[in-house]
């Protein structure tokens, strides 16, 4: 958390704290323009491995989404699988990843 | 709706029918597995744009899925823009595309 307190204030710090505190949440990740998580509850690896896919995925549906509207932005890109659920909001520098269990 | 008729049986035209009287529906689609939309309430040009878009990202979205964990398995995709969001809920055979305005 030391990075968002750093580097992005304390909104992102109090936003990664009050997600963290919901019972469904397993863990969030800032991940930098480059791809690599900057702060995260997670483990590494987990991080790094969500980190990836899910920063591919926000791509490719954000690239999808301006063949279908050139105005259109994506703002969620949300995954519900049989075991999980995680979110991406993409942002210009950061992404936000939030991975939660299915309640 | 004739094909959801003819092939799915009356509950998929039952469970198309609720989903188009949601007053945030815009359209639905129904994919086939070679990814062309089988019966659709958009018009074609914009059915086929969203299968075609929305088939490739459920199917990333799958791939990254089972290389966090290989027993896992997609249940619905959710895309959230500015001005709309498409769900998409793939199946072996058919997928189910949904685009709704934002509320």
């Amino acid at each position: 958390m030391e990075i968002a307190q750093n580097f992005m204030g304390p909104l992102a710090t109090n936003t990664m704290t009050r997600i963290n505190e919901n019972g469904n949440v397993v863990g969030s990740i800032i991940v930098n323009c480059e791809g690599f998580p900057e702060t995260t509850t997670l483990d590494s690896l987990t991080a790094a491995t969500y980190s990836t896919h899910m920063r591919n995925l926000s791509h490719h549906a954000s690239n999808a989404l301006k063949e279908i509207d050139v105005t259109d932005e994506l703002m969620v890109l949300r995954l519900v699988s049989r075991k999980s659920e995680a979110v991406v909001a993409p942002d210009h520098e950061f992404h936000l990843i939030v991975v939660m269990r299915r309640g």
